[in-house]
């Protein structure tokens, strides 16, 4: 362990293990099992690695290049790949397993036993509840709920699946239980109450599948919106996309 | 006064009352005439007891056996009963008063001038506005808001009333002055713009009153959902539990 | 500089400049750059100054007579007039530029490279995104949501402007590029998804035009309710309350 960065104010557990070229800021507080990767950078005031009973490890697995902002919380029992990174006052309760480069924006709250795939990027306050599944390469938007509790309160979890490249706008809620497809579009303060087909808009309250993402261009260039990794590569990979490009080729 | 595990980074003011066997995290701050019971344990990071000249009284005061969490914020001026369970980032305003055993998750907003009952639970990210009145056993799910003023911005503030045993889902908003019945369901995302009556369902936007909450049934066990004491019982007191098993038997 | 309230435990740099009379609560880190006018409170918790290679100034300026409420976040780039007032978590992202009395309630999330005018008043949980043009004596309440993406995720960012006197009801999200005019009003949990003119109001999902504002009264008084200013004048300078007054006389 070598990290010559962490401020003299932060508190370390000796039971945790920083990989090289770690940064930690001031007042933060890093408690035991917790593992962070090389080259990452901790904010201010965050606090990692809460234990509980509830989750099933008592380790915090934090991959390398990771940047978690200022006034951060992760629980004990999630694992995390490389270049994770958060917004500010991000929440992550315990047994969340989730794929390389995450984002998790400002105010998230992943309430845990969630499962992520790679690439996933949750823009502001995303609420995502325990049991949600997400794929690859989805987005979430700000004040979007994946809910779980089909008659509220009760012990039934009924966790929601989001398929790979699904991007679901601001204020929309998916009830529990539902699947949106593959390369589905979810509009703005949308409520989902049935299963989105894969290439599929879903929009208004009670939510309606209006047809296929195709028939949305972009403004500019007049050129389809969807599948997004058409023309949106920002951020990612580069064999990635790569491949993205072969696949739809201009 | 006898609290063995006050962190050395806390600042506890000379005038605050902690009570036996309550720990408090680092960086944490509590402020003068901060009262709080015994067995209780307060995070990382949090700031309780801020004056403001709108407070009623200079104190706050917090039950024996009561958690709050990480970043929480309390202000003067309220009283919580025992058993005060917190969220992360919890924001409470000057003049609330409640009874026993309230929840608040993650990120709740509670701005004050508020009455609570016992056994109020809120999810993650409630907003409840100054002069709301809740009953015992309410649930409210993330995102709910209950709003005050009917003409905004205006001097009017017309609080909402929910009723014992009434559940809120996820993303709802109810409109200034109403009221929604005991054992009432709000659907997510509704607006509701009428009074709820009791054991009514609410959905959508605008909000409909779509027929008594009897009709829902619970996806195992096809028995009835609702009132949820029927079947949810998970961390009420046991003489409580008792009284519902008698009122639904089986 | 002579500011006698910083708490001994706020780490502040030596090439921030604070005002007179400036007091800095426990915990809190303002880093280099960081301008803050006479007569201004920062609570605890908070971290002010963050650089980024976004911001297109290395500076943060905060003008006289501001409160700052605890665990709030502002970067660098940002320029905000006299009296500046926040919640508590409040973030502030680079290259947005404020007038006076600015109000960011708890929890708003401003993502940057947005324009606000004089006496804009944001509630709590106000998410505001890059690029957003927000004009004078605008009022946002709970969980409005000013997006920006009209083909989420893309390239395009396509702001939203908020005319003067606006006020957008709680839970409601604007989409990208439009107009809400003048003296308009947007009821809660809308989905505005045209312009809303001048003076008009737009409720429901999706947001339909219903009528001009002046079809509302106050509920004690019986007389009109909007434009707002008729009315409401808590909080504003005297002079500009009685510029109001003339426009509308009693």
């Amino acid at each position: 362990m070598s990290n010559n960065t962490v401020h003299p104010t932060a508190i370390i557990s000796a039971n945790a293990c920083l990989g090289r070229n770690v940064a930690v800021g001031p007042f933060s507080v890093i408690e035991d099992n917790v593992v962070i990767g090389d080259n990452s950078v901790v904010g201010s005031h965050c606090h990692l690695g809460i234990a509980t009973p509830l989750a099933t490890t008592n380790t915090l697995t934090i991959g390398a290049d990771s940047l978690i902002r200022s006034h951060s919380v992760f629980y004990c029992g999630s694992v995390f790949g490389a270049k994770l990174t958060t917004g500010h006052r991000v929440t992550v309760r315990e047994n969340t397993e989730a794929g390389d480069n995450l984002q998790i924006g400002t105010l998230g709250d992943i309430q845990g036993h969630c499962r992520m795939g790679d690439h996933v990027r949750c823009h502001s306050n995303v609420f995502i509840a325990h049991g949600s599944v997400v794929g690859n390469f989805v987005w979430l938007f700000p004040y979007v709920a994946l809910t779980n509790d089909p008659t509220p309160p009760s012990e039934t979890i009924s966790g929601i699946t989001i398929c790979d490249f699904a991007a679901i706008a601001a204020a929309s809620t998916v009830l529990p239980g539902l699947t949106v497809g593959k390369d589905a579009l979810v509009g703005a303060n949308t409520l989902v109450r049935q299963d989105v087909p894969d290439g599929m808009i879903c929009v208004g309250n009670p939510g309606k599948l209006i047809g296929r993402t195709d028939r949305i261009n972009l403004k500019n260039t007049n050129t389809p919106a969807y599948p997004w990794r058409r023309h949106f590569h920002r951020g990612y990979p580069a064999d990635i996309v790569a491949r993205w490009k072969d696949e739809f080729p201009t």
